[in-house]
């Protein structure tokens, strides 16, 4: 340090102040001490400078997941979501540390809360561990979760009106005309219960109602499978094909005025996308047999065929606010259990 | 720790190897005083124990991108390498952190293995960047970058033979009686570069060639793209509506006699994906009129209308064997620039 002092003409404790972070000294001092020090090969310690600070500088993001059982990634809103909390904790200058081991499973001994690796966690998803998280949160004060809004869960969310997003997609299908609505997703999935409820509150308020049979359930038992895509494409391969054995829908007109139905509300855009696929296999047409709306405004919404009318969820805004909320946690700022509700838009393209 | 020792009967420097993951600790005395450590609310602090041991335990994960320029977790590829590598790691016990900032920008003064936050340091994707990743592996020991091999590149590089998977695609179309073959992809690309010269082999080895109008190129000028899937979209809807015009093809036994193109070599499976919804809007059949090979074997390949035939580039081997290379490399067992090359297999499907 006294030879980067010298080389860079300033005293010792600035260099030390500047090489640590500190605040305190002019940013252009501080970038002509960082080039001297580059230029001399010296090495900052990471883990010495986050000792002496009591701080890490990093959050861990977990995708919870059951071991090796399921590609995590596969799920492009997920993988939207990584990539812009990727963005704004390196904005921030903070680490991310990326894991799908969940916090609160018995192998692990120590979190990186606890451990000292990380300031914060994001959770990215509820899953099954609703009650999981809500113990983990009493214990640690800096959890965010992206996920579902339910009165009962006391950690802070940060998350669609999922509500709102499957009332809007239905609301919208009515308008369109259709009568004949089914839901293709997981009522068990904290999301997509939440857009199904939107779904029936929507078909409510037009005098319509959802029975149990146009429910369409896309999650089989058991835990989550590794290969979600084929679930879904199974269900809907189902859904098209039940719909043409009973003899209910034809192509064109006939089908308006069949008596199955004549509307999807998709749980997700991925759903949504299997839906597509089946019905085209089955001969039957967007949306002239069958409107579907997906969730989410993923990439492949766009560029699907036809394009898919479904709900924007603002996911990278999402990925700002849970990395704003976590720092702010960390830093003791945010009162804990404060929810972020992102109001969802919805975008018409040609599948209605 | 003397207070965990007595609870744990053990002595305290038991405890000590213990909580520092000392190897010469019994697995079940282990395990007892991580027990007792944890009902007590020790708190191992991991900043003051990599400071003493000099490891992190900890490998940085790059997927190199101009800064928010790029979404590259939209790549399934992509996604499904990252996917694999967090599993391979959590086995391995070690952390994983996540960033997009090449670590030769100028903008960052330190990266993670000068700085002491990792071990090594694994790079997923070369982009336009092998120069700098040439120098930057030479300054440090632990580098594993997956991506294309190139004999003039002197790092470690774990890849699928990208040119024996260009051939395979190639020659398979070749077998089912395609004769007047397009590749669909990036040449400037590294892998999808080398993927063209295998296509031009297999060609070659047929008597066949590739005049330079029947390379359609998919990426524009300039930096990345955020949205890829839609410049892959635009330029597959210029391949087939450039076939219709030039009225070479029409649906059925017409298209295999006229002059123009019958089978497309895509040089991934989302540019496979991209062609085979454009020919569809252009009225012409798969495998029918033209056949089409993808690259990569990612989930909706299987799940394409139709089922793609692709390359099986064993993504999550390769994320398996990055790990175990540059873990390897940072405890100085495997020399560098050792080359990993993953033999990659024909998937056949209805496509072709």
């Amino acid at each position: 340090m006294a030879d980067i002092a010298r080389m860079a003409g300033v005293s010792v404790s600035t260099v030390s102040r500047a090489l640590s972070g500190g605040a305190s000294v002019a940013a252009i001092t501080r970038i002509r001490i960082l080039q001297v020090a580059e230029a001399t090969g010296y090495n900052v310690n990471e883990s010495a400078r986050n000792l002496r600070h009591r701080r890490t500088s990093a959050v861990e993001v977990i995708i919870p997941a059951e071991p090796e059982t399921r590609r995590v990634l596969h799920d492009p809103v997920i993988a939207d979501m990584l990539d812009s909390i990727a963005d704004a904790l390196s904005k921030r200058h903070h680490d991310l540390l990326l894991s799908k081991t969940p916090p609160w499973s018995t192998e692990i001994p120590y979190n990186s809360i606890i451990s000292g690796r990380a300031d914060g966690i994001i959770l990215i998803g509820q899953g099954p561990w609703r009650r999981d998280i809500r113990d983990f949160a009493r214990q640690h004060n800096a959890v965010a979760v992206w996920g579902g809004h339910f009165p009962e869960d006391d950690y802070t969310v940060v998350g669609s009106d999922n509500v709102e997003g499957g009332r809007l997609a239905t609301a919208h299908l009515i308008a369109r005309g259709r009568r004949r609505i089914v839901f293709f997703g997981d009522p068990d999935h904290p999301e997509e219960g939440l857009r199904l409820a939107g779904c029936r509150q929507a078909l409510g308020e037009a005098g319509l109602s959802l029975p149990e049979t146009h429910v369409i359930r896309t999650a089989s038992d058991g835990p989550p499978s590794e290969d979600t895509g084929g679930q879904l494409h199974a269900a809907a391969d189902q859904l098209a094909r039940g719909c043409l054995t009973r003899g209910h829908l034809t192509r064109g007109r006939a089908a308006r005025s069949g008596p199955d139905f004549d509307g999807v509300v998709a749980a997700s855009d991925m759903a949504a996308l299997a839906v597509l696929a089946a019905l085209g296999t089955a001969g039957l047409s967007v949306p002239d047999d069958v409107a579907v709306t997906g969730y989410g405004d993923v990439a492949a919404a766009r560029t699907a065929q036809p394009p898919l009318t479904t709900i924007d969820q603002h996911i990278r805004e999402g990925g700002r606010r849970l990395v704003q909320t976590v720092l702010d946690m960390a830093a003791g700022i945010t009162p804990s259990a404060t929810h972020h509700i992102l109001p969802p838009d919805l975008i018409v393209r040609q599948s209605t």
